[in-house]
This record gives C-alpha cells, structure tokens and sequence, in this order.
C-alpha cells in the first residue's frame, strides 16, 4: 500500500461536487469534512455541470433520485469526464426498481467511472446478473464470506476490467479490485449496519482520497475502505465504554474517529491482503 | 398489552418504504433501523409502487410536500393498499395550509390508512373541524390534559370510526384508539419538543412495530407511542448527568435509548392506561 | 448592546419560515429550536406564501436551489416583505455558478431583505466584484484579518447602504454593519469550519433573534452572530476534554451549548467592538 495517502488528503483538501440522496447528504458533507476534503453539494442542471468544473472529484449517488436529478447526474458526469475529473458511482438500490437500475446502467454507459463502490446485490446487478436487492442492504445470500471470498474477487476484477472501474464491493469483508489486482479488507463491523449512510460515506470518502491520488486509485480506495472500517472499530472500542450508549452515539463516533484518522493509525489498524 | 410485541419487530426487521420531508428524514432512518427495521427512501412515481411493493408498510409524512412528490404519495399508497400492507399517514402541519390540507384530506380517502399518527391540531384538521395548527406545532389551546383526556379519548375514537385507522394521538398526553378500545399514555416529556422529528421518527416506529405485529395493531401502535415516549424519559435521566448536555446530545441519547430499547425495559416504564 | 435580546426569543419563541438546502436542514431547524425559536419548512410554490403569512419571518438559503425553490422564494419573499416580515438571505455559494447568482441578484431585488449573511466571496457577489468564491467556502484571499479590517467594515457598511439590510459577513472575524454603524466580534474558532452548516445554522439564528428584536436589527443580528461563535468556543472547550472526540461530537455540542445560551452567558463571553 502506498504511503502518505492521507496526508495528501489533508494537505490538498481536495473539493468534491456530490450529487446524493437527502437521506444521508449531511453525514455525506461532514464526513468529507471529517476525511480532510470539501463538500460541495448542487443538484439542479441548471448549475451541475458548472459547480463541477470547479471541482476536482464527482461522488455520484442514486439513492432518492428523480428525473430532475438524473439530468444533472448525467451533465455533470459528462462536464467532469471531459475535465478528466475522478468520478465515484455509489448505485444505492440498484436491482430494488427499475427506475434505479436503468439509471445506474445508463450512468455507466453514458459517463463511465473512476470507482464504483457498492455492495454485491448492486454490482450484480450492474454485471446483468440478477441480484437479490433487498431494498438498499445487500440479501444475505449476496453477501461476502471466507467460503465465497475467491469467486467474489474474481467477479469484482471481471467487473472492473468490464467497466474500467475500480471496484470496491463492501460487506462483512470488502473486496476492492482494478483489473488483476485486489484486497480483501477485513475492517468494520456488524454494527455499522444498524446506522444509516456508512456505504454513502464511505463512497465520499473515496472521491475524496482518489482526488487527492490521482496516481494510484486502487491504493487510495482501498485506504478509504480501510480507513471507514476502522473508524467503526475505533467507535466501537470508544461505544463500549459509553454508559447506555446506542446507535446514534456510534454514528457521532465513526465521523469523529474518521476526523482524527491518520495515515499511522490507518497503518496499525487496517486489516488489508492481497488477493 | 400484548407481549412480545418487540421482539418479533428485531427478529423479522421490517422494510418500511417512506416518502418523508426533507427535514427529518435522517432521523426516520436512523430510529427505523435502532427499532429493529430497515428503512428504505424513494419519492419519485418513476418507482414509487414498485419499491413499496418489496417492502412491509409504507410511511407517507407530508412535511415539505410538493406536487412531485404528492404523485407518488398516492402511487405507492394505492399499491400498499391493494397489497394489504401496513399504511401510516403522518399529517405533518395539515391545517398550515391548504395544500397540507387538502394532501391529508386526499391521501385519506384515496389510500385509507392503518394509522394515522399526529397531534391535536392535525388531527382535528383530518375530521374537519378547526384545528388551531401553529405551523407544525400543536396550539397550546389544543393539547391533551388531564381536564381534556376524556373528551380527547372520545374525539380520537369518533376519528378511528371515520377513518377505520388506529388513531395515535400525541401530545403531552399521548391516545391511542381503535374503535371503541383506546389507550392514554404517560411516557415522555416536554424537552421532547425541542428537537425537531420525535413525531416523524415516532411514525416511522410505528410502521415497523406495525408491521411485525399485524394482527394487533392497536397495541402495536400504542407499544411504539410508549417506547417513543420511554426512550425520551431514559435519554432525560442520561442528559441530567451530562455535564454541558443540550438538545443535541439529547437528540442522540433518544435514538441510542430506542436502539436499546426491549418488551422488558417497555414493559417495566410503560406508563398506559386503557380508557 | 441591548439587554434581553435572547430571553425575548425565549419568551416569544418567534415562529420563522424557512426555505434552504437540503444538506443543513435538519441542524437549521434543530439550532432554531435550541436558540428558541420555531421552525417550519416549506418549499413548494403551493404553500410557500401561505406558510410565511403564518410566520414572523422568513429565511431563504440558496444551497442546492432549483427551479422549483427558486419561485417559492421569491413568492415567499415577497409576501414576507408585502406583511413587513424580518427576511434573511444567506447567499450560499453565491459566485460558484450562474445559477445562484442570479438568484441571488434577484432576490435582492425583487425581494429586499432585513439581514444578509455570508462570508467575504459572496457578499462580494452581491456586491458585483469577483468573489473568489470556492466552493461553499470562502477563499482564503477573500478572509477578514486584523490587517484588511478597516477595509471589510467599510465594505460592510457601503453594501448595507446599497441593499437596506444588515450585513452580516462572517469568517476568522466576523463584522456586522447597518449604515454607518458596525461592530467587529471575534468569538468563534476555526474548527468551526470544519462541521458543515455553521453558516447555514447562524442565519437561522439570526431570523428567530430578529423577529424577536424587530427595534434593533443590527444588535440582534451581532448577538446571533456572537452567540454561535460563542457556541463553537465553548463546545469546543467540552471537546478538548472528550476522549476520542472529533468533528461529529463538536457538531452535536455547539448546539447543545446553543440550546444553553443566555444574555448573561453571552455578556460574559462575547468579544465585541464598535467599528
């Protein structure tokens, strides 16, 4: 793994143009914050592709879409592929409707990404098998296990080498592949379910690492990988010492142990192979 | 009361589709899933029905409407009806305006709801009569008291018989009626009100608790207005030894406690009383 | 400095509309509340005029405008202003992209406002200079030090004149001029900068502060001013001793020392000077 990536991160605060849900836009905005980039979030077409020219990454998001967002999505997705601008595709539900897949489909075609990161029902679905789209959580049967870890890797590397993209599947493990190369990453926890927006985080985060190492995109998602499951180990540790704390108490504790992460604590934690 | 009623809520996690305003929707999210649901968000007719058709229950909340998102209220509240799932109608500020109005007034007779959760004032809009809403607040002249209880036990029923919904009436007294059964609720308290979302995250509960206990939605509904309720008396005592603690910290001690939320606990803090 | 400004908010809770983005929503309503106030939130052209008329005043943010929130603000506005309403603008991003702008320059003048807050790049906007806007933030040549000062209360007090309204132009110092008069305060902290909305939430503030002190607009609006960088000072105090803390727990604790506040806290702390 290549060194000093956060520290990059911090030094260059990279600025990212996020078009996202509004489910988890606030946590989207303060984590970027959190990470060492800046948010920027502008929806309507009427600026989208404006707001992005002034940007170094675009973190494209489909949860809530509606077709005025999706115009925007697509014109901003053109106005930073021209700009040569690193583009992170977040398919949130895709698979659960139509409207969601097509969009996600035609995002792909039409824009083509730097980064996709979903969970394995999604990127399923991206790869034309049916997924089992269990609204926006991946089915249990689609989900990363030691037993399955080798089929998933090589599905992750078909579909980056389809797509172009590097690839970051997340679940109990994480996979993260571009081309022949991956990691499996075994950061996180269970618990990080119980809160909504970590998959909407984590894929700012990744924009926002990517933007700050252009050279290296497979390294620098994987330490967003990383770096966001061991945010929620750091939390967890810190919950457990908390009188009758819940999930919203660990929810402040992962973006705030994201807002401390260094690239020393990122190295003694994580939890990264090679595969 | 029922027992059990929770346990078959974190054992069978119910997917609730909700079409929310934009203020509070991260807070619905969140206590959905610390209550032992899972939540899902689509407000586009582009997909509306067909999420809803994957999911349990469907939660409509018509704070920040718009006419966008009006259409897919009664899309997917069609498609839940005729798919007989649970339908909770949150009548945020009906009688602030007449679009709020005549939405609520719509969505009731085009849809049919299973419960209809608001305070006095909204609630009072929904049968016609003058209710004296101060924007999305009740009107002091409209709160449930002691001196009022009998009165409002009477007018939540007549409502239940009009709408055929369970009636979940809050305030500083909450009521839960169905037809001629009802229940008075002493759980919570006024700091409450100084967080935005305690009514719109108490019908996102309502929805899930709903949904795992179908065949009893009347005690279902009151067990999610008390355990609303208890979580805030829990998060109160929590706060007191908070040293600096505010609203926002309270915020998140509300959430944490329904995270840790179980029939036990409910069962012992319960403060309901049939009428 | 008038006395009492902040127990008048407290006694008369003054109800304000407001028209914002989607990423702050939740802290701004959340910040109202805790400061005192009331808020409701209402976007759609149906019922923006309507709401406002319920209201004693409006607070129209253009973060993530669109067409559709575009007319609502200026039928909001102009029914506020039609009713003698406090208004407040806050320019977000004003000078990213054509689109807000525009907007902006029209809201001016087809609405007129009581109160404008922003930083430095986008007062400069309205202004008709080139901002150096980037992104939401400030550019760092565009910041208020102890060197340009002199010059910024002076730039203050001639956009006052032009547009009628108090300036409010917030960054490492924050000035506040009517006319001829200003006042420079220096509470508050960079870390400040590092949560998203402290902006958006301060100009909530300051509508729920005016609408309570409609007789002094300029003291009302530096007590807000003062009040949230007071806020940031004394959370971050609560932060220095949190094991573990960070951006997200500093959020949460500025609102909670918000929902603290009163005229004898803010006496104490607040580091005000005449210009």
């Amino acid at each position: 793994m290549e060194k000093d990536l956060i520290k990059r991160v911090r030094k260059t605060v990279p600025l990212v143009h996020n078009i996202t849900n509004y489910v988890t836009v606030n946590d989207v905005a303060n984590i970027l914050l959190a990470c060492g980039g800046s948010p920027i979030m502008a929806d309507d077409a009427g600026e989208a592709a404006e707001i992005t020219s002034i940007c170094g990454g675009l973190n494209i998001n489909i949860g809530t879409l509606n077709s005025r967002t999706i115009e925007s999505m697509l014109l901003a997705g053109k106005k930073a592929k021209e700009l040569e601008h690193i583009t992170v595709l977040d398919p949130v539900g895709a698979g659960a409707s139509k409207l969601r897949t097509e969009t996600a489909m035609r995002l792909l075609e039409e824009v083509g990404f730097s980064v996709i990161r979903g969970n394995v029902s999604e990127l399923k679905t991206l790869w034309g098998k049916e997924g089992k789209t269990k609204g926006v959580d991946a089915d249990i049967a689609d989900s990363v296990t030691e037993e399955n870890l080798d089929e998933m890797v090589q599905f992750a590397k078909k579909l980056s080498k389809k797509t172009g993209a590097v690839i970051a599947m997340t679940g109990a493990i994480d996979v993260v592949a571009h081309e022949n190369k991956a990691y499996a990453i075994r950061n996180g926890n269970p618990l990080m379910s119980k809160i909504t927006g970590t998959g909407c985080m984590l894929s700012g985060v990744v924009a926002a690492y990517c933007v700050a190492n252009p050279e290296n995109l497979l390294d620098a998602t994987a330490a967003a990988v990383a770096a966001m499951g061991l945010s929620g180990e750091i939390a967890l540790e810190r919950l457990k010492k908390t009188e009758l704390g819940g999930t919203s108490s660990y929810r402040t504790y992962i973006i705030d142990a994201m807002s401390n992460m260094t690239d020393e604590i990122l190295e003694e934690g994580m939890k990264i192979e090679a595969r």
